[in-house]
């Protein structure tokens, strides 16, 4: 038997090693077209801003290690060129020394990655603009980014996801002032805007300029000087400038040799990871598959994924069609300086894309027991079906623990969890690690609230409609005076939770009413005080006032 | 309707509070016979360890802010003595005065709570040894650890479980030098010997030390002197002694008043937390239910499920029979000094007791990204059904995330998840987080390995016993030369992996063949080559030699 494998990186070597050891006696051959096999391409900008001092740290394995443990014939700067179906043989480029070349396979795996976007505006081909996707752009925007480094340098980071953010932080480290531009109203557009714009004022408290909702117009060079404009004329002088706009499915090997591309622009698979060609298989960045929950195909650009289909892809080249995999529910995290932002699942914007009808709620609990030192907030919203309360995505964003509570939300994601699932997790407490109610058992809490009917949510943007629709209704800040008049809603009156029941009959109960406290949990149990003492309609304002004193219209300053 | 509770810590409290949400009617009495309600029982340990400095922190609520917000009239320092039934009444003693009244109920709901077990052994009663279970137990071991300590003060903690160890921590912070006694051949006993051993080792490192496998066996007072004196004679004198042996749930009360007890001893409850009278219901360290793996009650003695099931008795006390509860499957954790030790599920010695047959693997992984700076290893032991690879207990020991593994783990537990579950988790990946296979993950990996049958384990005990044994076996080291020079097992040959292939014909193929490495992954590569090249009886060393050096009783030092 004998393996060809087109890729090196996470999925093409873990298949390669996974496939040795189910078949001792296999013919296994690796092509790379690059100089490295397996390295830390997760790492990349975290070595550019000197986190990672040693570039030899970025290298898991090298080609000639990998070779000698898994018996495997690693051909790196060996570009695949063509797939031949036909014959089964691939055509080759030796990079060494320019020569062609054709190898036999009995089975082929893809696993080809992604390519970086690069939009086709005006100036793009001006020096000292990068995208980041492998070892030798790191070392080329490494290299630069020293060079160019003046007083005052500025870099310009065209794309505010994940990798942009990492970028941005690694940027300022090496001395740089970064502008972060972002085409969508906000950045980290897999987090909603409740969540994102805790992430965009940490940006700007540390320094980090964030023009949003302005895409990338062109790039021009002035006075010598590298110029971003954006699609409203602002005009951004840079030392350099990164393009992290996104990634897309490299399939050109696969679209040319007649290999069915699907609908979200990846190679198709069925759930063997087997492509329209039975005898070629493929994983990764350049494949779409269903999403879960959804059932619709997408690309999803993970290293975990593309892992676990490699370990998967290698039992079904070894044994056909013994191991299906089950799609991925795109869990992503970043370390934005001193926070962490991650979510799991389904934004706000994809359910409303996708037509799933969804109900959200934010907390904001510590991320350990209150009363031992050195905690800290963090804020998590979840989405979830209001229908059968199916868990849907969620995102988190905090300075400690956020991970944990993604990661066990996306277990239940995966499974089809429910957020009754959440309420009866039951996590590893003791103070310094937790609080006795975790924070995914709180957000399911305030979730079954919702569904129980014991609560009616109102998020931050409706409660500006509302205002801003001038239909009459009353607005309650059932906080302590002191943080009512540290700033409150417009419009809101003062009423104490402790002290609501006393002054029942000087409210009006036939009226709409919002409550709001500090993060929800006071208004929750002044909206169980109205509800049962004649109040006919009361919503709770979801995630209270830090949620609204962020992305809320209708602040009102402290007095 | 009126409520009455006994029992104003995690349980009592939270029960009422979620009652007033549900019933803004209702008349709630909250009867709790110390001086606090809803305090920080957690907390206890670090407050006398001063890592919690004010004492105020401790108490989440205080009776009147608590009675305030959801109109309870909460009556501490009143101690419920008696239930009668037929009346339904509670007979009650006012600490303050003395008094003794009656109280009427509707719906009862108890919440005493654990009592420490105090072991009848000769001099128990001297002065200087304490129990710590409340407010008032921790003040009097403050004060009396503050007015005793002096140059080389000793402190003895009889019991070594999570309490002990956190105590052993805190008290040796404030000067003690601190002596643990453990009754089992080892500390910490939710853990198996692998695991439980690196905590040990870590005790000696930090200067605390360990006396397991030797029982407590009296107190003495020696020349005005406090000595612990235990099973084999060794007197340990101190300045002060905690018992940290266990608790045992409070069922005078249900007992006195014919409510049935099961047989763990807690009081017996049905899936709503009723007792075997309907007006009467019950949460907390008193009561026993069912485990959801092995079916059997226990009781628990944890936090997190007390709050749980406050809330769920909350909602059938106020619409019966509407929620179930489903158990609990003991996770818990503990910091102990730079380690974090936490378990979930049934550890061996469980599983033995209840009769059910397991595998288990252990893996070493990396806590983040080995690139990037600031990991460190764990540890983790996945107990599963060889039958169906059911997730069973598992155990986590090290510097960091080690609560994130274990709360994955605890999510699959309750829902009888499996291996294969573990494998196709999917965490939030990035760098300073994780690595790309998550510890899970790869335990899950491993023990899909063994089931799939292409792996064969053999554990550290089981070697040493194959060693012992003197049956005709080969041991093949396939580390690097380096690595075997600095210490390996009595009678190791040394095979390194990558050059293994060339000396296959070397090696008899028809001995028992066991093969080792650091941690096991270059082991199982090995085997499979020898298990591919017609050997036909190899076992891979679970854990490796991380695991068998603090185990494994045939260690070679360094040549």
């Amino acid at each position: 038997m004998k393996y060809v494998i087109v890729g090196g990186v996470a999925g093409g070597a873990s298949a390669a090693a996974r496939l040795r050891r189910l078949n001792e006696d296999a013919e296994i051959v690796l092509f790379e077209k690059g100089e490295h096999i397996s390295y830390a391409n997760c790492g990349l900008p975290y070595y550019i801003g000197n986190t990672i001092e040693e570039r030899k740290k970025l290298f898991v394995q090298t080609p000639v290690s990998f070779g000698n443990r898994y018996d495997v014939d690693v051909r790196t700067l060996n570009e695949v060129t063509a797939i031949h179906r036909d014959r089964k043989v691939v055509a080759v480029k030796n990079l060494h020394n320019g020569k062609e070349y054709e190898e036999r396979y009995d089975v082929l795996l893809l696993s080809p990655g992604a390519l970086p976007v690069v939009p086709p505006v005006p100036g793009v081909d001006l020096p000292n603009i990068f995208t980041l996707r492998n070892v030798a752009d790191c070392d080329r925007i490494k290299a630069q980014a020293v060079q160019l480094l003046e007083e005052q340098a500025e870099a310009v980071i065209v794309g505010g996801g994940f990798i942009g953010l990492e970028m941005a932080e690694n940027l300022q480290k090496i001395g740089y002032k970064v502008t972060i531009v972002e085409k969508a109203p906000h950045i980290l557009t897999p987090l909603d805007w409740p969540m994102a714009a805790i992430v965009q004022q940490h940006l700007s408290e540390k320094g980090v300029r964030v023009l949003a909702g302005n895409g990338l117009a062109a790039f021009e060079e002035r006075d010598s000087k590298l110029h971003v404009i954006l699609e409203d004329g602002t005009s951004l002088p840079c030392q350099l400038a990164i393009l992290s706009i996104g990634v897309r499915p490299n399939v050109q090997l696969a679209r040319e040799a007649g290999l069915a591309i699907g609908e979200a622009g990846g190679i198709s698979v069925n759930q063997y990871l087997q492509t329209s060609d039975e005898s070629i298989y493929a994983v990764g960045d350049a494949i779409e598959f269903p999403h879960p929950v959804t059932g619709k195909p997408y690309c999803n650009f993970l290293a975990g994924p593309a892992n676990l289909q490699a370990r998967i892809v290698a039992m079904n080249m070894a044994y056909p069609e013994s191991t299906p995999y089950m799609g991925s529910v795109a869990t992503a995290i970043a370390k934005v300086f001193d926070l962490t932002a991650a979510s799991t699942g389904l934004s706000e914007a994809a359910l409303q894309r996708a037509g799933i009808s969804f109900q959200t709620v934010i907390v904001h609990p510590a991320a350990h027991a209150t009363y031992y030192p050195g905690g800290s907030p963090m804020s998590l919203k979840l989405n979830f079906s209001p229908e059968d309360g199916q868990v849907l995505g969620a995102q988190a964003v905090g300075k400690m623990n956020v991970d944990k509570q993604i990661d066990a939300i996306s277990l239940l994601l995966k499974h089809k969890g429910t957020i009754y699932d959440l309420i009866y997790s039951e996590h590893a407490y003791a103070p310094p690690y937790a609080s006795a109610k975790s924070p995914v058992m709180f957000a399911g809490m305030v979730a079954e609230n919702i569904m129980a009917h014991l609560m009616n949510p109102i998020q931050a943007a409706d409660l500006d409609q509302l205002i801003d629709s001038g239909e009459e209704f009353q607005l309650l800040d059932v906080r302590e005076i002191k943080e009512f008049k540290s700033g409150t809603i417009q419009g809101a009156e003062n009423y104490p939770v402790d002290e609501l029941r006393e002054f029942l009959e000087d409210i009006p109960q036939d009226k709409k009413t919002v409550v709001f406290c500090e993060v929800g949990l006071r208004g929750y149990v002044a909206s169980r005080i109205l509800m049962q003492s004649g109040f006919e309609n009361v919503y709770n304002l979801i995630g209270g006032m830090r949620t609204y004193r962020l992305v809320g219209k209708h602040n009102v300053k402290p007095q």
